[in-house]
């Protein structure tokens, strides 16, 4: 982790932070293990929480958050990242007592804010060596394929080494005691086949021999309003590689869970906790791509596909969860867990599983959002040539600044592919990570000004109060508008339909009976 | 419907109807007729039920039971079936006071026996002019696929000629204002493309020129312990071919269902009524088909899925209907209705949506028995030859007398194609009305008595709560059990294996693990 030069790293936001000297960062950290270790002469424990992306800064928070009998800090919480220009703009936010990534939950930011200026329990930190210092580590490191959307299963290529490289940081610094406990979503047969092996190899070359605290407990944290809640107050499901390390994450997870109400789910072994995982999401992953080819259908034959999905869902417990549809499916699980899972029978376990059902799904729901290109192209007679689009939402979820694996990513790219003309735009964005070289309108308007047609890709709030007339207005040049996400109401699109714009709209196959779309 | 010869009729569980001679059955029906008639005199009105099977027998009764304000029977209701050796016992039974087919729905049985013989406001003819006297004509004829497994979308062969002859002579019949309410599950478009034509054509043809009152409102029947609840109290969703349809049917359904506490659900055209009764059929079944390949998975890698979906299904309202890994699945709607729909894209809309995942999950589910004859090939060495194996369950679903398209039926033929010796056992059936050259006892004990293996292919209550000495006992050469329906527990697994039987269940991979089946 150190760096000779002096890097600048850029938050999403665009604002930067300075990387300082490897001898300042030493010395930012010699202050924080004093603190620790006089929060330990006090009885307190220490955490490390390893990786502060969405999960793990959130996780260190509601950790700082956890009080003891006496009502104090039950935890000194460090948090560890990378001092990269990817990564320091994290550890400098958190030492400032702000949330990484901006939340709508307030009580993030409240959590953070608490936790490093008033309680001073947590503190970011880029030397391994606060590994050293912990009772716990948490590891919540992305751990990701190099490629998602590979044809074959040959090809699924996990990026197992950085997995690796941080786990062996662990080992060469933790306490005997200490228990490692893995939060990243990872292939199943990780924890007994990867972790554990080298965690005793690298302890056993320090001489130590005693047996390993290694546990799992997958976190199901969901970026938005209720983030803290879907970690401090939601169901956890853990495992350890043995009794002694189960019982452990056990006694830690109740710590700062809300184990009256949501008891924790103890599975027999890593495998079945790791399989929990990613079944989970796979489970979701497939009903969205179910929805997409029955959307097709109604919009075909005129059906307008929520009113007969809302007639469906009063089926609680059986067909409630029935998804509508939609432009796509983004984010960091959902287009990558199924992918763990394959690689995992095949590579890990040498096994002839093929997930073929679910991995079909994450192959429909990658080309799901290119739907809307085909519908603007009927609109627009055919051809999009000389057509200014705009595309309205970036992110992958309704009111959040996430553009991870965003939909509209494979839309744009699609665009640029076949040199279309569009201006992309998000509220909640000044720029886009993944796509630096796309500008991201913030304000809708820029887009609409001098676009023919729109396409609106995400349900953010912005877009569901447009009405037609503001429509119209702010878009002079308006030809045709998609709605990709249940943004557009039928009285808007029979209003812009009248004022002579077309409409087509993903699942409202009403839409084209009722000849808007001519 | 008129019959020649004296035939007879033979219901599932064996006992035979000697069909009347049409003179007869045409004075039954006109004793009918006149209790019909006395009825409407006294303001009352009469609702026909044109087919007698699971569904059409228990929706008669229903309506029968209905009250109006005065607290007397709403409507007089005549069943009607055909007068064949297939059929004619539905209607000897009704007329009987017995239910046709068994069930553990003590509601229906009463229903039925209070219909004929205390209120005096049901009964069953097999004459066509049963519809001339109705105010309200309900089709609940089974509408079915020629071959429910066809590998590709041609093949897919709807059998509608005997739906469109059955509406042929309602429409022969029927009052110019009488409302048919088409229940049976129908291909999409149906209701539009088929019978609104054809009904119109006829009545054409009988100087009727007054528009047809046609509608859609698909039941929800679950054969089963709440039968009369899935259609008295559960969510109704209907449709009209137009508006004065739709509310002819919204005011006949509230009739008779629980709208107070289910509100009916009107959709906007019959097109998406029809379409909600197959996609959330086809919901169920891609779900099922998602668990069969982690069941795989799990089985390989030594996981116990059960534990692992239990440990999901805590996420109330997005992951709590997570199926189970089983044996398979069957009965008349989860194995076709996919199949209907996509016969309906293809054929009746003439597009070219595929439903390709939808199609893959009923190919999946339909070889997901023959998997428990791997693991019994397994425990066996390889070779099932010489080895008798006692198939535990015929029937479709746990404690019900229903064998329709049951998944046991797909292993049997199996079993006989490879020339393997079996003894098929269910404690609810004395037949098999699919398959009457398989022999089924009704005694467990008889298919135990010779067998070196068992594979139990029903969650039956009656195998639920089989020791592992019963077991031992009943079947003293056994040498390897398969659980396909999560029917032995962990401790019985265990002492099989203690005493030298192998074990293996469908989705348990821990007893792998564990080496119970070595």
């Amino acid at each position: 982790m150190i760096k000779e030069t002096t890097d600048i790293a850029i938050a999403p936001d665009g604002a930067s932070y300075p990387i300082p000297a490897p001898s300042e960062l030493q010395a930012d950290f010699e202050a924080l293990r004093a603190r620790a270790q006089a929060h330990r002469a006090r009885g307190g424990k220490v955490v490390a929480v390893q990786g502060l992306g969405f999960v793990g800064s959130a996780v260190a928070a509601v950790i700082a958050s956890a009080r003891n009998a006496d009502g104090e800090s039950a935890y000194f919480v460090l948090g560890t990242d990378l001092a990269t220009p990817q990564s320091y703009w994290k550890v400098a936010r958190i030492n400032a007592g702000e949330v990484p990534i901006p939340s709508p939950d307030e009580e993030l930011t409240a959590l953070i804010a608490d936790g490093v200026k008033t309680a001073n329990n947590l503190a970011a930190t880029t030397s391994e060596e606060a590994y050293a210092l912990a009772d716990v580590i948490v590891v919540d490191l992305p751990l990701d394929v190099e490629d998602r959307f590979t044809e074959t299963l040959q090809e699924i290529d996990v990026r197992l080494r950085p997995f690796e490289s941080a786990l062996t940081s662990i080992a060469r610094q933790m306490r005997p005691d200490a228990l490692v406990l893995v939060e990243t979503t990872v292939p199943i047969g990780i924890c007994e086949r990867v972790a554990l092996p080298l965690l005793r190899r690298v302890r056993s070359e320090r001489g130590i021999e005693e047996p390993v605290l290694l546990a799992h407990a997958y976190e199901r944290v969901m970026p938005g309003p209720r983030y803290v809640d879907s970690i401090k107050r939601f169901w956890r499901t853990f495992s350890g590689v043995d009794s002694a390390s189960a019982q452990a994450a056990r006694q830690f997870l109740s710590s700062f869970i809300d184990v009256q109400t949501f008891p924790l789910r103890e599975l027999h072994d890593t495998n079945a906790s790791e399989m929990a995982k990613v079944l989970e999401n796979s489970y979701r992953a497939v009903n969205i791509a179910f929805m997409y080819e029955w959307t097709l259908f109604a919009e075909e034959i005129g059906v307008n596909l929520f009113e007969v999905v809302n007639s469906i869902r009063v089926r609680k417990g059986t067909h409630d969860n029935m998804r509508f549809p939609g432009f796509g499916v983004g984010g960091y699980c959902l287009t990558k867990d199924s992918l763990l899972a394959q690689w995992s029978a095949t590579k890990l376990f040498q096994t002839d599983v093929e997930l073929t059902m679910t991995l079909d799904a994450l192959r429909i729901n990658h080309r799901m959002p290119l739907h809307t290109l085909d519908l603007a192209r009927r609109l627009a007679g055919g051809n999009l040539d000389k057509t200014r689009i705009a595309v309205a939402g970036v992110s992958y979820l309704a009111e959040v600044a996430d553009t991870r694996n965003s939909p509209t990513e494979v839309l744009v790219d699609e665009m640029e592919r076949l040199g279309l003309d569009f201006v992309a735009s998000d509220p909640y964005l000044a720029r886009w990570e993944e796509r630096l070289h796309v500008p991201v309108a913030q304000n809708l308007d820029e887009a609409l000004a001098g676009a023919q047609g729109a396409i609106f890709a995400v349900p953010h709030r912005e877009y569901r109060t447009l009405t037609a007339r503001e429509l119209r207005t702010r878009a002079p040049h308006l030809r045709f508008v998609i709605d990709g996400f249940d943004v557009i109401s039928d009285e808007t699109a029979a209003e812009l339909h009248a004022a002579g714009i077309k409409v087509a709209g993903v699942g409202k196959g009403h839409w084209h009976k009722l000849g808007f779309d001519k």
